[in-house]
């Protein structure tokens, strides 16, 4: 049971993650070139800084995980938070580098590895801390690129989430569906994919 | 040793809350009362607005967690997007109450319990998947709450991260401080504060 339990745990932030980059990824398909790279004051991060930022943070915690520090020596972090030399592509691509070591990695652990211990900066961490800590911190970055696409998008945005003054309606709609479903499906079937939006219509 | 791990993913779990609600409080303290309820378009959330979205989000998910849907009857989520008649007292007043609900839950959890279902929308979710899906929830508001802040208050912003290009010094000056904590304390002593700031100098 406790085994399943942390199966489970394992299983459940790797589909987290997935469906935090899946939000972020249809956040920035809706903007232009010239907004991906938009800071709307002197010190604030563009799109593509953020992006930059959550990628080279999981380049330098989720490479060789287990067995190095977190953040590894030859990580510039200052860098990530200039863009003026990147194109979207560039940063784009450094993203899905980023987001495959740390899919690599997660999907590699053992349930006995949950049990071990890393290092950030020379600090201990649980490997469930390490995880909790990531996860948190990509979805904290992934929240601001939404909330600037939406910024620059305003009257054609495509919402990600339940529209204003649609939650009864939504929750109608779902009950709907649900019924149709159950009587559609059998139990062993995939759950409806709204399950998997994590941040939709919280 | 399983139960140790699952043990252990609560207590840290629970951490992760209590440093995100944290970062939220330092950020909103910043903000004038203009500010707190000021939206950069008409269509975009102001602090309040996230504020509430995110204390009506705890107050409905986790009332009565294991035995009720996630989703309450009574939840008015369209209204937690309209701040117009509300105080900034009111709002907090709302934050902290839906957060009391939320670490009250959380603290009476057993372990066995992590391996119960409870449902969202009518919909079946892990314990774990409806924690993990609570914090990533909180973290991404809690992130635009905090771009917000910054961006209002620019020149005088007290960061709550490393400050740009202060990455390499903040690492060496970590490094000078843990050398002196690690020969002042024994191992048995309480880590230094520096491991429980989530999202700070990621």
């Amino acid at each position: 049971m406790n085994e399943q339990i942390i199966q489970n745990y394992l299983s459940e932030t790797i589909e987290s993650f997935r469906s935090y980059k899946k939000l972020a990824e249809k956040a920035m398909a809706q903007v232009t070139g010239e907004e991906f790279f938009r800071a709307i004051d002197a010190e604030a991060n563009s799109i593509a800084v953020i992006v930059k930022h959550i990628a080279g943070n999981l380049h330098s915690r989720w490479t060789d995980f287990l067995t190095t520090d977190g953040e590894k020596p030859d990580r510039n972090r200052d860098s990530e938070f200039i863009a003026e030399s990147d194109t979207r592509e560039s940063v784009l691509e450094f993203w899905e580098a980023g987001w495959k070591i740390l899919f690599d990695s997660l999907e590699s652990l053992k349930i006995e590895d949950l049990g071990k211990t890393v290092k950030i900066r020379g600090e201990d961490y649980t490997v469930v801390k390490a995880i909790n800590r990531s996860l948190a911190h990509a979805a904290s970055h992934i929240g601001q690129i939404m909330f600037l696409a939406k910024h620059f998008r305003v009257a054609d945005w495509k919402t990600l989430s339940i529209p204003k003054n649609k939650s009864a309606e939504f929750n109608l709609d779902l009950a709907e569906k649900q019924k149709v479903e159950t009587e559609k499906l059998s139990r062993f079937e995939v759950p409806p994919e709204s399950s998997g939006q994590a941040n939709s219509g919280e």
